[in-house]
C-alpha cells in the first residue's frame, strides 16, 4: 500500500482518478486539495462516490501532501510547475495530469501556453508518461508529465508507421473527434448541453496546443522531424476519442501485421482484425486503447482508427499506469474495469 | 467458484451479465447459448468484452447448461417456463431474468403477457428476487423469478411507506422515466435514435405489465391490497430508471428516518440526506438504488425520488445479487464497481 | 407593419423570438438592445440569423425603443419592472416574458423571487398573456405578462378538468419534465453536456416558482382554490417540456369530449385522440401544444399528457401570439412553421 | 401552382419532403404512395404533420401521379429507374432522391449499388441536381437525380479548388460526419439510440458508395482525374453532416477570396468568415450550406469545413431547389426557414 495525493480533485479528471484509485487494490487515498472547495466532503461534489470515497477537500497547506508516496496534480496549466518542486525535494514522487512538462522546448510551451515556465529545469528531468514509448523510464521517473488526451489517440495510432517510416512523414493528418468531457467541468457557454447537444463542430483549427505534443512525440519516435495536420471536433457524447489517422504509404509492409507486432506485449492496445471500426463505447470507463488499420480500395492511402476513452487511457487511468509502473505494481492492478456497453 | 451458465445472451441484459459475472471472483463462467448465432465469438458482437470472455455462443443443446451450478435465462418472456424444470430436475439452480416466474397470480399472468403459462407449478414454488424484501426465501430457492426494472425502482421507493401503511395506499402515483435500454435491443422504429433522441413521451399509459408486478409486491408488504397508477415514461438516456412517487400523507412519521432505518442494513440501497435530488447517472453502471424523500411546502402529499440503472439494479447486477446470496458468497461480491459519472 | 424592439436578445428565448420576428410578415424588426453585446452584429453571437437579421446589438439608451410599437423584454427577472413604465408612458405597448408581472399577489411574488417589487401597479395592471384564457384581455392590453413555460403546459393540460370541476382539485399532481434549454444560455456546471446529457434529475421539489404561478392561474379558472403538487424534471433533450398530469375524478364527463369542445377553437391546442401519447419532436420548433386524456384501466385517476416547445408556446412564440392578438393580426401570422421531426 | 406527388414518404426524407412541400406557396400536393401504409393517414405516421397534411398514404396504382406536373422519389435505390419512364412519358417531370441516377457511368452503378439496372438511356438523359454545378441543365431536365447528402457537403467544400486546379488533385481527404437519421428510418440494431447514443465510430472505411458520385462531380469540375480517400463517421446527433477537407496547396491564390466569389450568387452557400467553425445546428432544418477556409499555421495544407443539414440541403431540401428551378419560382420559395438553434 502507498499514500496518494490528489491536488485539484473537482474536475472530471479528478473524479475518475478518484474513482479508479479507490478501487486500487494498493492505494491509500489520504489527501484531497481544493482551495475552494476546503471542508466539503468530496461524496457531496460527487454523489457516486458516497460511501467509497470518505474524505474531505482539504486546504493545500496542511493536507500533509509531503507524507505521501506519490502526488497526482489534476490542476490546471500552470499549477503543477509552482509546487512539483517542493514534493519532490521531500522525496514525493509526482505525476502532472496537466501540460506542465509535457513539452520539453520550454520556448514553446511558452508560446502555447501563454505564460513563462516557472520550473524549466524540471522540464529537462520529466519523463513523458506514454508507457508504449517510455516505460523504462517511467519506472524510475521522480516527475511524469501525463499526456494529453489526443496525444494519446494519435501516438498510439501513428507509432508504428512513424517508427518505421513506412509513410510520407512530411504529410499526416489527425482528424480527432472528443466527447464534450474533454473540455472539463467549467461553467462556459459553448459546453452546455444546449449547445453541444444535437451539434457537431471543429474548433482550434488554427492551432491546438496538442499540436505541439503529438509532434513531439512522433518526431521522437521516427528519428526525425514529422509534420502533421490535426483538427479537433467536439462531439456530443460525453467520453470516448476518434482519431482518424491519413498517412500516404511510401513503403509496402503488411500494415496489420505491424500493428499487431508492435503492441503484442502492450497490456492496453487492442489491435483488431483487418476492417473493423472499433466504437468509442466499446473502451468506454477503460484504460484501452483499440486501433484498425485499413488500406481503402487498395490505394496509397493509409486509414487508421484509434479510439480511447479521454478520462481514462486519455488522463486518470493512464495516470494509474504510470504509478502501476513506478510503483512495480502489475501494471492491470486498478485498471481491470471491463468498459460499460451499452 | 461455481459454474455458471447463461441461455440468450445477445442482448442489454446478457452483455451486462457477462459483464458482470466475467469480473466476479467466485464465478467460472461455463457456457453462453443462443440458437441465432451459435459458433459466434461472444466478443464479435460485444467488442468490450474482447480479451475479457473467449466464450462461443452455443446451440442449447450441447452446451452443457446441466453441469452448471446456476443457470441465468436472460431470453425473452415464455422461454424460461419451458426449459426450467429439466434443469431444476438434474440439480441446476436458476435466476429467471424476464417475466415467466414474477407474478403468482397464473391467471393475471396470462391476461398481461398474453400467453397460456407452461410450467404453474414452477410458479409457486418460485422466488421474488428482491433481496430488500425476501433475502432469506432467496437463499434456499432453486428458482429466482428477478423482478422488473420499474417494479425494483418503484418497490424500493415505496416500501417503507406501505409497510407502515403511513400514506393513502388506494392513490399512490408513480411516474417513472426510463433510458432507452429499458427496451431491448431489438430492431424496432420507435428505439431507433433518431425517434428516441432529443425527445420525450409516455407510453403504456392505459396499462403496462409492471404495475400488476408492483401491486403484487406492495399488497404483499401490506399485508392488504394496494392500489397504483403507474405512468412509464422514455427518456433519451441509455441507462437509468427515475421513478417520482406520489404519496398522500395519513400519518405523521419522520419520514427521512423512517427510510433511514429501513434500508440501514441494506448494502445497495442508499437514502440520501434530506433536500436531495439523486441524478440517475449516480449510480450508472453500479447495483445500488439511491432514494431522497421529499415533503413539499410542509403538505399532505409526499414525494419520492428513486433511481437505479435499469441494467443493473433493474436486471443483471441484481440476479448477480441473488446469486451471491443464494450460494452464501458476500452480497457485494462482483458488484463492487464504483458507479461511473461523469 | 409595427416596429418591434427587443430588449435583451442573447438568450434563448431572445433568439427564438428573433427566429420568429425575422420570418412574421407585419413585423420590422428595430432594436435590440444588449448592454453586454452593445456593437456586435446578432449573427455573429447566432450564426443561424446570419443573411436573416442584420441588425447589431445596441445599448439601451439610445436604441429609439420608445419608437416601437411594442417592445419584448427578454431580459433576466427584475428588469422589465423597472423600465416598463418609461416605454408604456410613452405609448409603446409591452409583452414581458421574464415574471416579473406574472403573479397578482406582489407579496408573494417578492418571497419567490426574493426581491422588492419596483412596480406594483404595473402588476395589477398587467394581463397574463394565456390566450386561450384571456384572448379578450389581451387584445386591449399595454402590458402582457407571458406565462412561464412550465405553467402554460400544465395550465393547458388541466384548465378542462378546474374550469368544469371534474375532478379533486385540493390533489392534482403535475410531474414535469423540461428540456435544458429552459434553464437559459447562463455558463452554469449543472447544465453542461457532460452533466446533463444521458442522466435525469428532478429538481426544486422543496417548491419552485412557477407552482405559485399555475395556481393562481388554475384556481382563477376554477373560481376557488386550487392545490397542486409540481415537481419539476431535467431530461437531456434541447426543447420540449412533457406534463403527466394526474387528477383524481369526482364526476363523470366524457373527458375526451370536454377537451376537444374546449379547445375546439384555439389554434395552438391539438387534442390527440383516444389513446395517443404525444410526443414532444411532435411540437418541436413550433407554437403546438398537443394532449392527450388518458383514464388509466378505467379507475378513478385521470391522467393528462399535454407537451409544448418550452421556447415556442412555452415562451417567445407565445409572445408573437399575444402580439398578433394585441395588433389585430391573424393569430397565425409568423407562427405556421410546421414541427420539425425528426 | 403545380400539382405534386411523392411516391414513398414514410422515411425521413419522405417526412422532411411532406414539411417542404406543405409550405411551398406554389405547390397542391396531390399524392403521396406506399404499398405498405395505404389508407392511412399521414399524419398517423407523422404526428408532426396533423392538421397541415390531410391526405392519406395510397397505393400507387390508382394513386394519380401521372396527372401530376412533378413527382418525387422518396425510395429505397432500384425503385425509381423501374418506374419513372411510365411518367416521364405521360409528360411528368421526376426528381430522384435515390441514387438511381447519379452515377453516368452504368457499369460502375451496378458494382456499386449490387444490381442490374432497368434503365440505362434515362441515365443518359438524367441531370445531376447539384444547382451550384448544373442550374441551367436543371431548369429544362424532365428528370433529375438529386445528389446524395455526403457528395452535396463534400462537393460544395472542394468545388473552388478543383475547379481552379489550386491543390494536389490526386490526394484529397474528406473526413464527413453524419448525424444518424442519414441511415434512415429502417429498424436496424446500429442505429438503436442505445447502440449509436454517447458513441462515436467510422464505418465503410474500406469503400462508400458516395465515393464514385464524388468523384464523378469533381473530376468533371476539374476537367480531368480527382482522387479522393472518403471516411464517413456516424455521430449522435440526428441531424446534420460536418465534411472535414483536406487538399495539399499548390498554388498561392487567395483561398478566402476564392471561396467568396465562387459562391457570391449562389442562394444557398454561405461562405463564412476567415477563422470560423461552422457547426451543424447553425443550418439545422435549413436548406443551408456554410463553408469555412482554413490553412492551419500558414502550412501547405488547406482544411475546409462544410456543413448541412443531410435531410435538406442534403435530400429533400435540394429537391424543393430544383423544382424551384425547373419550374421557374424563386429559388427561395418554400425555403426561406431560418435554422432552428438551440
Amino acid at each position: 500500500m502507498i499514500k496518494v495525493g490528489v491536488v485539484g480533485g473537482t474536475g472530471y479528471t479528478g473524479v475518475e482518478l478518484l474513482r479508479l484509485l479507490a478501487q486500487h487494490p494498493h492505494v491509500e487515498l489520504a489527501a484531497i486539495t481544493s482551495r475552494g472547495e476546503a471542508g466539503m466532503p468530496v461524496a457531496d461534489m460527487f454523489p457516486s462516490l458516497r460511501q467509497r470515497v470518505s474524505l474531505r477537500f482539504a486546504d493545500p497547506t496542511g493536507a500533509g501532501l509531503e507524507h505521501c508516496d506519490l502526488v497526482y496534480f489534476a490542476t490546471p496549466n500552470g499549477v503543477a510547475m509552482e509546487q512539483a518542486r517542493a514534493l519532490l525535494d521531500q522525496g514525493v514522487r509526482v505525476i502532472d495530469l496537466a501540460a506542465d512538462f509535457r513539452l520539453r522546448d520550454v520556448a514553446q510551451w511558452e508560446q502555447w501556453y501563454g505564460m513563462k515556465h516557472a520550473a524549466p529545469d524540471l522540464v529537462a528531468e520529466a519523463v513523458y508518461g506514454l508507457p508504449e514509448l517510455h516505460r523504462e523510464q517511467i519506472r524510475s521517473a521522480r516527475l511524469v508529465a501525463n499526456p494529453g488526451c489526443y496525444p494519446t489517440a494519435v501516438q498510439l495510432g501513428l507509432l508504428p508507421l512513424v517508427e518505421t517510416a513506412a509513410v510520407d512523414l512530411a504529410h499526416l493528418v489527425a482528424d480527432a473527434k472528443s466527447g464534450v468531457s474533454g473540455a472539463g467541468r467549467k461553467a462556459e457557454v459553448h459546453t452546455l448541453f444546449s449547445e453541444a447537444s444535437d451539434n457537431f463542430k471543429a474548433y482550434g483549427v488554427a492551432g491546438h496546443r496538442h499540436l505541439p505534443e503529438i509532434q513531439q512525440g512522433l518526431s521522437q519516435a521516427a528519428g526525425r522531424e514529422v509534420s502533421l495536420t490535426f483538427v479537433p471536433h467536439l462531439t456530443p457524447m460525453i467520453r470516448g476519442i476518434h482519431a482518424t489517422l491519413y498517412a500516404r504509404v511510401t513503403t509496402q509492409p503488411d500494415f496489420q501485421a505491424l500493428y499487431e507486432k508492435r503492441y503484442a506485449n502492450e497490456p492496453f492496445v487492442d489491435v483488431l482484425p483487418p476492417k473493423s471500426h472499433p466504437d468509442t463505447r466499446s473502451v468506454r470507463a477503460s484504460n484501452l486503447c483499440r486501433i484498425a488499420v485499413h488500406r481503402p480500395l487498395g490505394g496509397d492511402m493509409l486509414v487508421v482508427l484509434s479510439v480511447i476513452d479521454n478520462l481514462v487511457k486519455g488522463a486518470a487511468g493512464q495516470a494509474v499506469q504510470n504509478m502501476n509502473i513506478m510503483f512495480g505494481f502489475d501494471e492491470h492492478a486498478g485498471l481491470a474495469q471491463i468498459p460499460v456497453l451499452p
